[in-house]
């Protein structure tokens, strides 16, 4: 009965400028594994730590950003029946066959209102953490290579309509709102944290004129020192930092946000609290978002705002 | 859709030698906020970044232990659900009217094979986390007070019949198995760690001859800084240390293990990984179980393996 | 023979403009002890682990700032020594009586040529850390309470004549550059960072028109957590944050800077290496002061490198 | 003046049972750099952030031990005077030329009356940290590998007659007694813990019948966070560990021990707190010991109190 239905977001597919050049930063900086390249150029990555064969895909294209973002459902009975209630609740949806991309099963894919492709799916085959089932150590290699986030955490997206994309969350997909941010009327949600498990958030909107764009997607640390270590690696390998370290009032989240060779925006990431579907919506006020952003420094950070890819 | 079963373990009601002791302890060292005594003599408690009303419940016995546990379910169709579930399993439920705890909805009892009495709720009041829904601080004093740890996050039972105890869990109520211990023969389960979200253990048990002991109730710390912290507190205020501070190997959880006053073990524990229903189990070997244990040691501590309350 | 001469930053005296609310900031928030007033209105403060008297000193002024700066040597045989070695040098020195500074050993006084008052003594009264000299706890309750830095452990001046400043620190009382910043030219000192023991920097001074100038006092923490903390009560208590969390690249310091009511800039720092005297200098460049300033950001905040008390 | 005669713990040599063996082990799990080897078989060790040349050396033996501790001092003028005070102290003293050992300068040696063979020398070949003197990084790859310490921190001898080891640290040599543990009659100093800088120990005595033995030596981790970091790569390589992850009441500092595979014993070590010359001897009565050796167990270890190479 626990977690029957949409378990994690699974993986998501980027664009970038120079497929090379990104290659070189999601192994050796980011200290993703590759995994796998496809007939369509794309190149598969997952974080140590996590067992399904992919989690971060990405392409050569003449503009960054993001292509799609998928959720893992627990098998294909869930996977069929929340087809059936997004139809239902008005959405389109369409197959996508199983390997199309490497590794994994059928796609149900619908666009969100703020303009997302977005999908779910039940499988993806597992090739492990590198750590095997039997006896294993906490962690290996791997771990130290580059910035070496656990997992892939969640993903915070720009784009228009965002009440549409909370009743498609919360009324068909299950997810509950953790925390939101008021706009200047102190009434209308201008962001959004959803979770569908216990995590602080799962995905996060943003309202937004053009649709489509991509904040950031995030990767878990394990640790404040593990934060700070994630800055030490960008220094070294200037990447370009945008905010951080510091921790959001939001979520509580303790962070650092960099951009990918091409502009893409992605967080390293840890802490946080547990929240469960049963928990009330924390709200924050558009007069006090700046601690919300940035909780030491109170500093509504331009950059942050407004930048996407 | 997602987390629409047991949510998470509510409640743990412990007998303890001496009630004034024992509020003394989980007030100042433990660090739980006091919420509330009923006519029954029990005293109520929660730990600080909790929302519902109580979590850990004492009350005055000749003998320590664990008198049930509870763990809360979404709402109440799904405890009617899963009490038609259990049922139809063979297992025979009994209702306990509501306020028979306080702030506590009605709950489904049940007796679990290892001897426990077990239930499901559905509803306890929320009486927040003491930092209010509207631009929430991090923090606040009380996260300081004592050990104060973040939430009551699971419990050790002792008992026989696991594998019954197992089915109950995995086929019934949902849960899955994230890792297990293998007996002296390697193929017998010896020891097994469920969870119901994707925490690495919601509740765990081992094969024990005797029914319905408590091994340890379990809280979370925030970070491997916070459990040093509680070995400091443990130390200046006389507690009896078991183990620790030390990692697992089992769950990669970093833990320190302490009794109550009266004999109750409890364990200060942060970390380990985020294991989801479509994760494979993780076996730990008997000849290798000692680096399960105890992580850097590889010790297998013979009070932590045969004291229990 | 060890640690034969100056030992550490014993004291710091600063201009405040209110002094009831600066008490309270220093008390509550900074989480200093009071240990005393005087006749003049100066009220002293100790970090919880330090053992002398005192070692910030407040009093209210129209304007905020450094008084002076004091650092304990060994005895009075050293001060003694100091002294002449000052006087031979070419520095004048005027001696302030014992007492004139609650608990307090009698003082030598010069001004420096960047326009700093600077002052050696050899005695202060002891009064502990609280936790007395037999079978002591690693810290107790004062040690949460505020930010609870560990130690005053530097201050960075701005003024004129650091040439000259330098010549003073490392050829009469023997002290060692541990690193150093150039100017645009490549070639001069801009700033240094200077010691007397093994700490990355007991006293540090940057290259400025304007004599006298306090650009920050620096207060020890204990661990990269306990520098998110500081910066967590900092927004809990409206403290305006001038830049960090953060490594710095120089000294590898990690650390949030920000500003008491009056305007006088401290920092809360920890980590960095332990240089000795027979290590070489580290220089930064000038086109890389960036990366030593902000080490993840590399950037140069404005606001850092010219705002002063 | 400041720091002008003992600097630090430069070196120690140690005895192994196999040399490939350990060679393998001082590599790759303790993460050392070897730097050097000599005619004589010896093997030549440094941590990745020394910036001399050598600080931990060993060779083949039959027996595992210490051969010799060394500890740098300021300059030759320095190491003249202090030979000079320590024949005067009625010290007789050796010179072993420069070059005996690989970059190392000339040594005086003597004997302690506790048997252990001491040296102090004033220089070594500066071969630096890996980073360079211009615009360093604050760590690179070897600062992952292996356990990878920071630097050589202090080791603890047994041996008898302490009272007159104390006497020659404190009294020639300048050191001061930071903290000590009363024997049984609660008078006797059974342990000493002597610094000649502000570190809580340089090197450490426990009175012992046996003359010239090694408890430990010990090696500066960054953060309590490495420490648990250095037990997980004990436990991945089957090293023995004594005790630990623990803090010690004494110094506070926590702490992991276990053994080479000869079985000398070694410490990854981090915290403390920053005792000077000016301040009081912290005394640990014997009643009271095991708090000063386990903090959060308060336990005497059996091994850690016995056994000794």
């Amino acid at each position: 009965m626990a977690m029957t239905g949409v378990l994690r977001p699974g993986h998501v597919a980027i664009r970038v400028l120079d497929l090379d050049e990104a290659v070189k930063f999601y192994s050796d900086v980011m200290g993703l594994v590759e995994t796998g390249r496809d007939d369509m150029g794309r190149v598969y990555f997952k974080c140590w730590d996590e067992q399904d064969h992919n989690s971060y895909i990405i392409r050569e294209a003449d503009q960054a950003g993001v292509d799609f973002v998928g959720f893992k459902v627990l098998d294909n009975e869930t996977l069929n029946k929340l087809e059936k209630d997004l139809n239902e609740f008005g959405i389109e949806t369409r197959r996508i066959e199983a390997g199309e991309m490497l590794e994994t099963g059928e796609r149900v894919r619908f666009t969100l209102p703020s303009g997302h492709e977005f999908e779910l799916y039940a499988d993806k085959t597992k090739v492990g953490n590198g750590m095997g089932l039997t006896n294993p150590a906490p962690w290996y290699t791997q771990s130290e290579h580059g910035i070496a986030p656990v997992r892939l955490d969640h993903m915070l997206l720009y784009g228009p309509n965002i009440a549409e994309v909370k009743k498609i969350f919360c009324d068909v997909l299950g997810f509950f709102l953790v925390e939101r941010v008021l706009g200047e009327d102190n009434e209308t949600e201008a962001a959004l944290w959803l979770s569908c498990s216990h995590k602080v958030h799962d995905i996060a909107f943003v309202e937004y004129p053009e649709p489509g764009k991509l904040h950031h997607t995030s990767f878990l640390m394990e640790s404040w020192e593990r934060v700070l270590r994630a800055g030490d690696i960008m220094s070294m390998n200037e990447v370009a930092v945008d905010i951080g370290p510091t921790r959001h009032g939001i979520t509580r989240g303790c962070t650092i946000y960099a951009w990918d060779p091409s502009g893409n925006r992605f967080e390293t990431f840890m802490g946080g609290y547990h929240p469960y579907p049963d928990y009330e919506t924390i709200t924050w006020t558009w007069d006090n978002f700046a601690q919300g952003l940035d909780y030491p420094q109170r500093k509504l950070h331009e950059s942050f705002l407004t930048v996407v890819s």
